[in-house]
């Protein structure tokens, strides 16, 4: 299917831990292992000029979009967020990543702030499964063990999900709802926690298979073709 | 409580047909059910130079705030918008009325487009309670009986509330999700859709109790002092 | 996929205005048109002397399940019940199709009474989709018009659907839940409303692309080889 | 409020380390709880012959009721059980304590199978407050602290729940969602997991007070008199 890959390369992205993590560059792995997939990718990547734009017309007919941003939520446009945030209403699927709970199209499509706690202390966390039939969670085993991530925690200022898939638990003592389906419009949005920047969690291969699994699952496959209207409409005659 | 009552008044709200059905003004109509039922009302109306900026302040401290807007959802700045989300993320109530369901401050709250199909017909529609133990529907019959009323049908363009207590049917044909709740943050939204200006149904008695009764739902008994930040949290110390 | 079916026939589907409606009867019309679909059904049809074993026993290895009954409810033994509910949990799909509603199964997998009021006045009603991008309402235009059909109203028992597909609007003055999907363990039920045994409504073709959507969306990829358990476990070893 | 408590008493409930954790009885310390809060309490012990008929009668006219079990869930006869559902159904909030998620009450009335993975180890529980504005949360700081519990871990054999109040999380690698209500009919039921025996949880002010709490939260304003019934209804004249 058709792939828009949102990856915001702030200067740190490209040196110190970040290139330990990712020597190819994390857009670059995230690209790569949806192309082996069979996808056809547009990597935007967005650094501290960017506002978005290429990004808004990337989605224009993707089926889904992959988006991690962090430290340039801001410099996104009002314009560029509105037409992922459209994109979505008309039926692609969205995958929010990691620090993406702060970006300026997932706030607007659940509608609350995005607030969490953090440490970023490379301690290890567990994915569990919660809902073991749902196809994200196509074959994967009970947990997903992640050796260092950021530690997000609880209270998460999200709406209720309408779908739990995963919820994350981590050594120094806190609990996360590290996977989340949000229904908007035809589209669907999926949260999805695991991600930082300077720990290669992306090569892992049940963080891969879950995001391989997401694209399946949020394709639409009734997409509008153009922005819903408020028709006025006539009385309807009854039978 | 504190109530901040918002009501768009573009010039035909004074004039003609919105005159004969609230002869006082629906504003004022409005304004003096909730002070009789014993709360303390700021009203702000709106007129076509308005932005928001005085609901923006009235938000402040209310416990709960009601907005009815229709044509001048555009003049509402982006700035007085969030003003008012970010008070119900905090834990005021909002009531939604009629055609709010295109307002800034909803649709940033639901994060989606709002959109149904609607006619002006004047044409019966009966509110049918699904929900009967539900405290917005305290103390109603099954059925409320409206004579005439626009008619807003669907599909409409929410995600699914966190509580249906009302479902509408019209005559002509359509029915509506017309009583919904969503929990965000720490508030709670209602979206009720009976009020269109022109048919004086704010004085319905079943109608002011389900307006009334709202506002005892729709208090939170926790609102949080402050916005809601990301904290960077140490490791807690485990038993 | 394999399909069970339970049709219950009590006396009064073979003959009178059900043979007229349904000359081949009922029950071969649905599974007919299954057939047509590529599906192997095993057809059950329980008289007043069964207690529903046979059915039971075909839920062992079926994909998706479709329940219609309605005078006989209390027959089925509660070990049939059980046994198809535990299909449910482990993965298959179940259509619980019109009266079903009070069917031992459904009642068991919602949790709640299942009540609402009704009027066999074979009178006009119109299905909304709400949910467009549904797969369960995949081709479907936004309305479906069924010339006659017995009355379900609100408030119907039921907890809050966790998909909402169809809404059901009676010219005689009622709304009603018409078509909702409830997630169940691994399994996924759909109550569809349309379906008394008088009107031949089974043979419009919008409604069998309903029946037949529903079974794709049903099917579970990942169903449990046997019942779920509560296991003891050690402490996992942490990294 | 009146007050239904059910406790399984089976033989170890009264010695060894259950008589450590509660020397007075763990029935006499939540019943003595509730009534230091002003409820009147009808306490029903359950021993290996009893089967539920005594909490079946203390159900007709309580406002709330809470139930313990454990090993005993087979003894209470499916008339009890459904006396309990049934009581729900018209309002009644049921509590349902620790091991009680395999309580038949429960089970039917989530319609799913309650299992979870389990250890007696005795090793310390962190509750996370997701919603921190939930009147069952009030007063409570943003963790609860146990210093010794069982564990109770994911995947929790549950629907989706209408409101996700806590998430525990467990030393040794396990979470679990510890507080959750579900709606059923006009009544809430609210299961909470911490509980076991042989530790004195109950006596944890956080722990009374969210146990209090529920009581509150739990207790419906608009009992239906009887049981709801499916009536034939006539057309409504439409105006």
């Amino acid at each position: 299917m058709k792939i828009a890959l949102f990856v915001e390369m702030a200067p740190g992205m490209r040196a110190g831990e970040c290139r330990e993590a990712y020597p190819e560059g994390m857009q670059n792995c995230l690209k790569a292992m949806l192309e082996a997939a069979g996808h056809r990718v547009t990597l935007v990547e967005q650094d501290e000029n960017g506002d978005g734009a290429a990004m808004a017309a990337a989605v224009g007919d993707a089926d889904v979009a992959y988006w991690w941003g962090h430290g340039l939520h801001q410099k996104v446009s009002d314009a560029a967020a509105d037409a992922v945030v459209r994109a979505v209403w008309r039926g692609m699927g969205l995958v929010c990543l990691h620090s993406s709970h702060l970006s300026k199209p997932f706030l607007r499509l659940i509608g609350t702030d995005g607030t969490l706690c953090w440490r970023e202390a490379g301690e290890n966390e567990r994915l569990w499964v919660v809902d073991p039939a749902h196809p994200i969670a196509a074959g994967l085993p009970p947990t997903v063990e992640i050796e260092r991530e950021e530690m997000y925690g609880e209270p998460f200022g999200i709406p209720q999900p309408d779908e739990l898939v995963f919820l994350g638990w981590y050594k120094g003592g806190e609990v996360f709802r590290s996977g989340c389906v949000f229904r908007r419009g035809r589209g669907k949005v999926f949260y999805f926690q695991p991600g930082h920047e300077t720990y290669p969690n992306y090569k892992l291969p049940d963080v891969r298979r879950i995001l391989l699994n997401a694209a399946e699952y949020l394709r639409c496959p009734a997409k509008a073709a153009a922005d819903a209207e408020c028709p006025c409409v006539p009385p309807k005659e009854t039978l």
